[in-house]
């Protein structure tokens, strides 16, 4: 899989991509993300990449050339699944659409900064609108992080352990249990003596309930959703 | 305002922090963000931080005391009007929250990685757990930095024009209309002729309708929440 990152401040990403699991994911040939400067893409001796808006107001707004050239040298050079634009008012991004998305071969992903694109851009060149949640950020920058981030870790051989993904919050429509480490008592604060008890059914039974007493406290709408039978899976 | 951010892979927070809005934020003297390596406080030799779950199953648990002592050192400075925890089963953060938090002085955010951290620190450690979207990332760094940008930029001063915070989604209710900038006719794609008349009343009235239209297509739930009047606004 190969993720293209579109961005007006490729800094910020160079944390989160020399790290971690999308670091490995990168070195074991499982995904490729490549961040493109939009400045390159710029117009005129200052390689300009936004404006006034319109109508005025407060804030500037990317401009289509830059975006559209970026884009069409991308795609010059393969074909893309999606066209993804981060932005507040997108769909809601969720763990379903992670698994979706982690079986595509070519992503694009723009950035907004600023006051957002042009509305052109969106209506002529983005396939989809993405959104990580209700809230405003400087930038589409560590939106497109996580979204990177979830789809990734959800390829095949990119976590150490296959089943850990599998044994997250969502993936099978409940939250994860809670979990415990040594030591066993620490201040007085001691583990549920089940999880020492090495008994795997007891164990495995106590994990369960768990997961599906925090469900019900904390996301009830998750476990309606779980009996209802329509919380897709892929894969 | 002040937040320290607790983790066990600092290097992915180097580029979010060291650019765009949060680093005039820093440069500015009005916000200023530490990050902690929980390995600093790690145990024994290898100065470990996690360790095997019991009961077993896949991934690795962070310990209580390499958090408990790092936690301790930074109340010992200063107090703290939170400590949270960012995990996918936590409150969901949203732009009214984002609100709130921009008013405290002090706040500790502790990033889980791997299966999480050790459920006694939850209990005992945490004030407020908060979840920035259904989904599940490799760790709670790029939900601290998203939480951090998201709090940050609407402290006065932060962003260059104060009104451009409060023009954005979600910040009255409604989501942001489109923007547009030059050109005005881009290969036959045209911006709407009102924002060219210069006719100030006229171009409000629109963006208004494009933002109720927009968010009663995308987001209906905010329109019946802005109409019940319960959006809570701070500031």
């Amino acid at each position: 899989m190969r993720i293209d990152i579109i961005t007006v401040v490729p800094g910020i990403l160079e944390g989160p991509f020399s790290h971690s699991i999308l670091k490995r994911a990168e070195d074991k040939g499982l995904a490729k993300v490549r961040v493109h400067n939009l400045r390159d893409y710029g117009i005129g001796k200052q390689q300009s990449v936004d404006d006034y808006a319109f109508g005025g107001g407060a804030g500037m707004v990317m401009m289509i050339e830059p975006i559209a050239s970026c884009i069409a040298g991308l795609k010059k050079e393969r074909s893309y699944d999606e066209v993804i634009y981060m932005t507040p008012d997108g769909e809601s991004f969720d763990q379903s659409m992670a698994n979706a998305l982690s079986l595509k071969e070519n992503l694009i992903i723009l950035c907004g900064h600023y006051k957002g694109v042009d509305e052109r851009i969106r209506e002529h060149f983005v396939t989809r609108e993405i959104s990580i949640g209700d809230y405003v950020l400087s930038g589409g920058e560590l939106a497109a992080a996580v979204v990177t981030d979830a789809v990734i870790r959800l390829i095949p051989g990119v976590l150490n352990d296959e089943t850990s993904a599998l044994t997250d919050s969502f993936q099978d429509g409940l939250l994860a249990p809670p979990v415990y480490t040594r030591p066993a008592d620490y201040q007085g604060w001691k583990v549920p003596e089940v999880l020492l008890s090495g008994h795997a059914a007891n164990i495995e039974a106590w994990r369960f309930e768990q997961s599906v007493r925090r469900t019900q406290e904390r996301r009830p709408a998750l476990l309606a959703k779980r009996y209802k039978g329509d919380n897709t899976k892929n894969g």
